[in-house]
């Protein structure tokens, strides 16, 4: 059984994104280490986040070295930095699970559903990173700005992937301490639903005017006979 | 403006998923005509959904001849099917709205997600087809059993996505009147949101005893600034 973490780092941390989440886990009672590129800039960052969520067990580091630093490591940032970014913190990620919320947007056609080489990003991360670390993804349909809020009840739901069920279970959970209902959804393949789904919110946002669509799975858990 | 039509065809509507359209279509009103490989076998299934539905308005044609008699046609076959029914029909869908429900499952695996050659089921159709036909696709998500029993209210949305934002108008409103809350989800490519997304919902169904489990988008129109 695959244990949930106490640290969690966060590669792409002052991203809105990764920003929400951070908040959200450390007023759950997770240690968050938020990685920058450079060690001021993610001190700065961390400072301002424990203001935002009156804590105080938000650190900046490194990309690095808060890879290192964490149990579990959380990657938010741009499509184009996915691989140069796992490239960077690949030995550090040994034995671990990354949760992996990279969404292929091409830009300025973000509206426009891009498959990327390979089938899904967070495939592509597992077959990078190889059999020692177990990538889930997670995370690619919430609205940034509503989970950066912590006023906002997030009305959407999380849609999990993994090759691992118990790694999975880790990110179901964390996604229960942030607020969120999520939902098994297969192996790592299955990923490329949610990656996705996200141009088809941006599309939906834009067409009908909403701010942060999002989804809900219905049906009740047991009524199959 | 592109007008609803008034008779549907439907190639492949002995399946759980046509026969549920067809019967809530012809108890909206319009006219449907069920295709077969088989002139009389068409006639048997259109005589059973009107005896189901309590309508007359349900005939039943060798395919070729439905999608000659129908103003729209929908495509319910099985992927491997889907191609070869294509090229049956292609001549008479000239002109014409094509709904297009497939779904690239691949047994035995139906809950990895398989990704079509060219990205999308539909978007393959469209591509087929050529521009005489607009190919809208929808419906790939609602569970075919809940469809097909007139007494169930389906709690799924539909996800419609076409090049052709008229034509998208007109699934828009053929959903709602088969009592579906459907969305504009965007050009053709996003089709494969939906596609791929039957293979997790039915990970689910299984995962969770789940018996049809769908998805709503959240989020309310006109709220964004």
């Amino acid at each position: 059984m695959t244990s949930v973490p106490k640290k969690i780092g966060i590669i792409g941390g002052s991203g809105a994104l990764g920003a929400g989440l951070a908040k959200r886990w450390a007023k759950s009672g997770y240690q968050i280490v938020v990685g920058s590129r450079d060690n001021a800039k993610a001190q700065v960052a961390a400072q301002k986040l424990n203001g935002e969520a009156n804590v105080n067990s938000i650190t900046g580091k490194e990309n690095k070295l808060a890879a290192s630093d964490a149990d579990l490591v959380v990657l938010t940032v741009p499509f184009s930095n996915q691989i140069p970014s796992l490239e960077l913190i690949k030995e550090e990620l040994t034995g671990k699970i990354l949760i992996d919320v990279t969404v292929p947007l091409v830009p300025p056609k973000v509206r426009t559903v891009h498959i990327p080489n390979g089938g899904s990003c967070a495939k592509a991360a597992q077959e990078f990173l190889g059999d020692e670390v177990k990538v889930v993804s997670a995370f690619q349909n919430v609205a940034a700005t509503h989970l950066d809020d912590l006023d906002h009840t997030v009305d959407c739901d999380v849609l999990v992937c993994g090759n691992d069920p118990a790694a999975r279970e880790v990110v179901v959970q964390l996604a229960a301490d942030a607020g969120m209902k999520a939902w098994h959804a297969g192996v790592i393949a299955n990923s490329i639903v949610a990656e996705a789904m996200t141009s088809t919110l941006i599309f939906m946002n834009n067409r009908y005017k909403i701010d942060g669509a999002g989804l809900k799975i219905t049906g009740t858990p047991g009524s199959a006979s």
